[in-house]
């Protein structure tokens, strides 16, 4: 293992963030289901875009926020995705650099647009996607850039990769170049639904020890397990993965290992405005603690401090600085 | 004089805004003047864009802007503006429809791509804008749509169309239509660098009657008159124009004909976020008033509290119901 280049490298499907605020009914008219993540086609896209209200732009992607949040505060961090080289293209490939994020994966040519999701944001804060991958599924093992895989200390890959089949060749192309110069994986399961349907390849994952790190919510987990006991589902677990964190909403998260569990509680937020972003800034700021060495502990106070930022306004990407939150709330930076 | 189709017809350069928060070193590095609107061309578009941190998107455009806020109130409002036929002028087109504006100017199938404001905040909320036209040059007179300007009760124009040669035709054109079929004509005079560069035609527009109605900041008004004495200049443009609108930032406004002046205080705001777009909520909500027929007080209540509205949160674009909010208010509606 030789000293790394980069803290964090994630991959995901690059997904620009088209947001509206909307309303119950809307979803019920568009049959759409609360808090979930929607795959959709060109011409569904259309539709859902034509009857959304006046929009915000904001680059997305669940692997990219993260990985936006672990540059924010202070680490040194890459990403690999793919877009289209188009105008949203574009905006995406500079909100990601202007981050600090090393990214300088190939823009498809041709091919379907940059990817949108249609985030239809209700009252509550609930966040419920409607994603069009377009050029995320463009992504192939020939975008793994093998030495920057190698110079990571933790690969940390996104669920929803495993969505467009030749990015899920690219995740595992990827977690075996980082295994074998002895870094982490991570992965996070993504959505409840994206589980019901990788369900059995994700257990596969997690207990041929592909991946050494899971990060779920309790929908994700509830689904992983095929059960509501969550103690239960923690149990099994704690079986299956050397390390695992589960968000809780304002419950906060647990991180449990072979060792024991530990709880951390969430932040005080007081109004959620979006809660879109909130489980991948809980990643970054736990991917963060690792980086820095803390404990579980507080690893889980810096995740929570950052889904904490993240929900109070619209957007999946940091608007203010995290590490100066961190060290305002007396945090590692 | 027939019966009006819509109460108000805005015409403007159709501009897309990518904001982002920074400070004032940046302002000074980048040789930028704070609170101003500067034209760039296609390179320093690129090279201030590269230096500007992540971004987020909202359609924009001064009179795009209004006439948004004109329908949030509830009125009929209608927009001619030229974008490209590209993915970003697919997204202007998509929000402005989508506040139930009616807007169906071509796009451009060729030449420039859709005009972008490039939009930094400080953190005083104060908004500096560098504006590339692209597409927005192409407004030519064959754009305007003589029924609809002829079916509008109030027109109401931009001093920014001014800028691109052909677009000045086309406020010319639609002047002469709007007044040939005895409707208002409206005028933001915009910026005070853009007074300075049409100071003597702003003036001829006023003098001949061309135009009725005046909004300007104090700015604008001490740039037109080269004058920092307010009640000196306020008299001049009483002289000068049928009825004239003075803002004055936390001040309020004051309304100013020939029968006398009227001050209007502004509405209290906790916090300024972004001013982008203080302008132009203002004149929405002084327009609605006109539409509904009450008096210059109510008016310039009216549009106290839309520009206190926008200047609230980030984007020039209304994010709660107008129409609810003065009801809230006691406002007519």
């Amino acid at each position: 293992m030789t000293t790394a280049q980069y803290d964090v490298l994630g991959i995901g499907n690059a997904i620009f963030d088209i947001l509206v605020r909307t309303d119950d009914v809307f979803l019920k008219t568009h049959g759409m289901t609360k808090g979930s993540m929607a795959l959709i086609d060109e011409a569904r896209a259309i539709a859902v875009y034509q009857a959304m209200g006046p929009a915000t732009e904001i680059s997305g992607g669940s692997a990219a926020n993260t990985i936006v949040g672990v540059a924010d505060f202070g680490a040194r961090a890459a990403y690999i995705g793919k877009v289209k080289d188009d105008q949203i293209g574009k905006l995406y490939t500079h909100d990601i650099r202007a981050a600090k994020v090393a990214f300088d994966t190939a823009p498809a040519a041709g091919g379907p647009a940059t990817g949108c999701s249609y985030i239809l944001v209700t009252p509550d804060g609930e966040r419920t996607m409607n994603t069009y991958l377009g050029a995320a599924q463009e992504l192939t093992p020939a975008d793994i850039n093998a030495a920057k895989v190698a110079a990571s200390s933790i690969l940390y890959l996104e669920g929803y990769l495993w969505d467009p089949s030749s990015a899920k060749e690219a995740f595992v192309k990827a977690a075996a170049i980082a295994h074998d110069n002895k870094r982490m994986v991570a992965l996070t399961l993504s959505d409840a639904f994206c589980v019901g349907r990788y369900r059995d390849e994700f257990l596969d994952l997690m207990r041929g020890n592909t991946v050494d790190l899971i990060f779920a919510n309790e929908a994700e987990l509830s689904s992983l397990y095929e059960t509501d006991d969550f103690d239960k589902a923690l149990a099994q677990l704690r079986q299956d993965v050397a390390l695992g964190v589960v968000t809780r909403s304002e419950k906060g998260c647990v991180v449990a290992n072979k060792d024991g569990v530990t709880a951390v509680p969430a932040f005080p937020v007081s109004k959620v405005v979006d809660t879109t972003g909130a489980g991948d800034l809980f990643a970054a700021g736990f991917l963060f603690g690792l980086v820095r060495g803390v404990h579980h502990e507080q690893a889980g106070r810096l995740g929570a401090l950052a889904a904490a930022e993240v929900i109070q306004h619209i957007g999946a990407r940091p608007q203010t600085s995290l590490k100066a939150l961190a060290q305002k709330h007396g945090l590692p930076v």
